[in-house]
């Protein structure tokens, strides 16, 4: 992985995205008096939870994507899906805090952009087997 | 990672499956009614959200456990085991938005699968070692 | 990843203890009748649910960063984070079942060591690019 360094760079930026959501739902936790282990009880923390949930969801597919690119494609391949990932997931988690139906733009260019790496891999995993 | 092929076709086949699993709870939001951020309010759209919601839980472990299966026992043995598990998630998604009682046998499959890898790694660690 | 057994090992660790964190919510169902897909309806059951369920979130960023920091640092900076990482997280999970204020202790052990293997990570990209 050593190898890739802009797209490790691009994982780091990932995951502190990821942390600072997490840091969202834990002042939200107190802002609205929502008491481990509850998950509900007030709109906003709820919509703030549900957006640190679904980056982790997306997250769980994007490293091992990110780092599969990389590969196949090189450097500056993982690179740019890693900094597409994060625009795309920032403005998720602020959108969706603000008003739930805003969410989609965020929610696509993240969705989207793994799956058409995803495609993309699927179609040089071919290429390659010919 | 390039040099387990096969291995790599399977963790995508395994990310299309989370996709569609996902791609189903969207469905279910529409058609039962249930607006974002909620994820409680009709049986069928929590069971739909539940497999998902799992597969997310299974695909944390399995991913690596799978890039390891390979590098340590080679391509075929890392294919074998992503072939096993998405068969297993195809069948707990369907049968658990069926019947919640019915999600045992997928379950199975693919928490088996997963335990049996983690254990023969350990194993062949400790082997290694000496 | 062959090349780094020790890290390996306490990866192999942290899944054994993430799997038997779901089995614990497992048993949790049958003691306290929640029935699958609910994940709410008994104190105690939600809080062994939700330990599981951080578990999760912080293991996705932890696999990652650990073998990150194995490539980086060797294998016995990826152990050692590795090691500190399964102490936190059992003692998170079994404060947590007892009482929700005391898992701040083992939250805080498995939090802040990923934020500070993520900074010294980026750390070292900045220094190596140089």
């Amino acid at each position: 992985m050593t190898a890739y360094p802009l797209t490790v760079a691009t994982f780091l930026l990932a995951a502190a995205i990821y942390i600072w959501a997490a840091l969202r739902v834990g002042k939200a936790r107190g802002t609205h008096k929502v008491q481990a282990p509850a998950v509900t009880g007030h709109p906003e923390f709820e919509r703030i939870f549900r957006a640190q949930q679904n980056t982790a969801e997306q997250l769980i597919i994007f490293v091992p994507l990110l780092f599969l690119a990389a590969a196949y494609w090189g450097d500056a391949a993982g690179a740019i899906y890693g900094v597409i990932w994060c625009v795309g997931r920032i403005l998720y988690i602020t959108t969706y805090a603000a008003d739930a139906q805003k969410r989609t733009a965020g929610f696509m260019i993240t969705a989207l952009s793994s799956i058409l790496v995803l495609l993309g891999l699927a179609i040089t995993l071919v290429v390659r087997a010919f």
